[in-house]
């Protein structure tokens, strides 16, 4: 049986021969943009119970409903890290969501640091791009994205069980090593452009669940030190080892 | 002394007292753009005399002058990788090449296989835009951007000393393992959005000089999978290592 070409993230419960209601953009998606008809197939998700293929039993302009088939993977909920980051430019946040989701982070929280340019972050638009990606990337998981905090009170209040990976831009050029991360729960921290201040800086170097790694001699954009840092960590400790 | 804000890549000998004049687009950069004045400094590289200190000495509107002070950066060339791509859309090919440049490869080589949508590349473009790249990530080296080439080709006549790691979405789950990536020479294929064809997955699993890598999980975008691939290699035996 060949695979569904299309790919669609649903907040329905999914189980044999369950019937799903589709929302309005659902519908004008499926039947609007990929022209299904009824009896098609469509794999679905809802980031609790794997993915399944569905078929279309009923298709209207404004609505539709799919009935699951049968079970195409099992639920796989990505290790335990977290994508921390400084939002940047518009775009490139949407990259650094976009690749958290490909990287299996299994959660994203966007943080305001001293040289944060931006202020604003909607999480709706965030998430909605999280669970595209995820769509995308054929993953059964979609991470939450948190509202924007601040590093300081969120490092205030922060479980010392959970590890903090921070990726130090004044260590530009220092041997890469991973050999102090060891399995257990992760956050891994993705400066701003502008680097972090020297207060935060000392403050992390200070804290003894923070370890910090240097990502090679080139200085990296935001987006390509989350996919380098994610990549660095999964093949350590992650789904990748 | 505080390093200057602005970075310049510059086609010409950089030396002790070296002059370097500037080009109309380079002069509008700095004096209109940047609003430079005579006496600012900049950052200027050529890719083969490493990172100078310069100073404007003249500056006009379709023209000036800098000169060199001293020398920032030795030249350091990255090590003997290759990055091989299929383009996608026009903002992931850029995407690509930007990442290409940050992670430190040291030739941009794109191929087209039998799935690759795009034809059509303008190398002159992308040139300009790994320029840019480097001049962004501190780079003093800034790899050649190759023209467009058909992937069978390029393997009949391809050199068995430089080993191919290809990134091979078939494998996805796989287990990752660079045992296979010891020193020398590499080129890492990524393969294009629809995947390698499966004449060319069965020629590049027949090459003894192409060895196939997995990516994890989840099936990664092509410009995430550069930037994965690249941070793999070179953690293994680059110039994160």
């Amino acid at each position: 049986m060949e695979k569904p070409k299309t790919r669609l993230f649903v907040d329905h419960p999914l189980g044999e021969e369950q019937a799903i209601p589709l929302e309005r953009e659902q519908a004008h998606y499926l039947f609007g943009v990929m022209r299904l008809d009824a009896g098609a197939a469509v794999a679905v998700f809802n980031g609790r119970d794997g993915e399944w293929r569905a078929e279309v039993t009923q298709a209207g302009k404004r609505g539709g409903t799919l009935q699951c088939v049968a079970q195409t993977q099992p639920q796989s909920t990505p290790p335990d890290v977290w994508l921390m980051f400084a939002p940047v430019k518009k775009a490139r946040t949407d990259f650094i969501v976009e690749k958290a989701v490909e990287m299996g982070a299994q959660r994203i929280v966007p943080v305001q640091t001293e040289f944060t340019n931006s202020e604003r972050l909607r999480v709706d638009k965030q998430q909605a791009h999280a669970v595209e990606a995820a769509e995308q990337c054929g993953a059964t998981f979609v991470p939450t994205v948190e509202p924007l905090q601040r590093l300081d009170r969120l490092l205030a209040d922060w479980d010392p069980a959970r590890r903090i990976l921070f990726c130090d831009e004044s260590a530009v050029g220092a041997k890469v090593s991973l050999t102090a991360v060891t399995p257990g729960p992760w956050a891994i921290l993705i400066g701003p452009e502008g680097g972090f201040s020297s207060a935060e800086r000392d403050r992390l170097r200070g804290l003894d669940h923070a370890v910090p790694i240097s990502l090679g001699p080139r200085i990296l954009r935001a987006e390509t030190a989350a996919v380098a840092a994610m990549t660095a960590w999964q093949m350590a400790v992650g789904d990748w080892s």
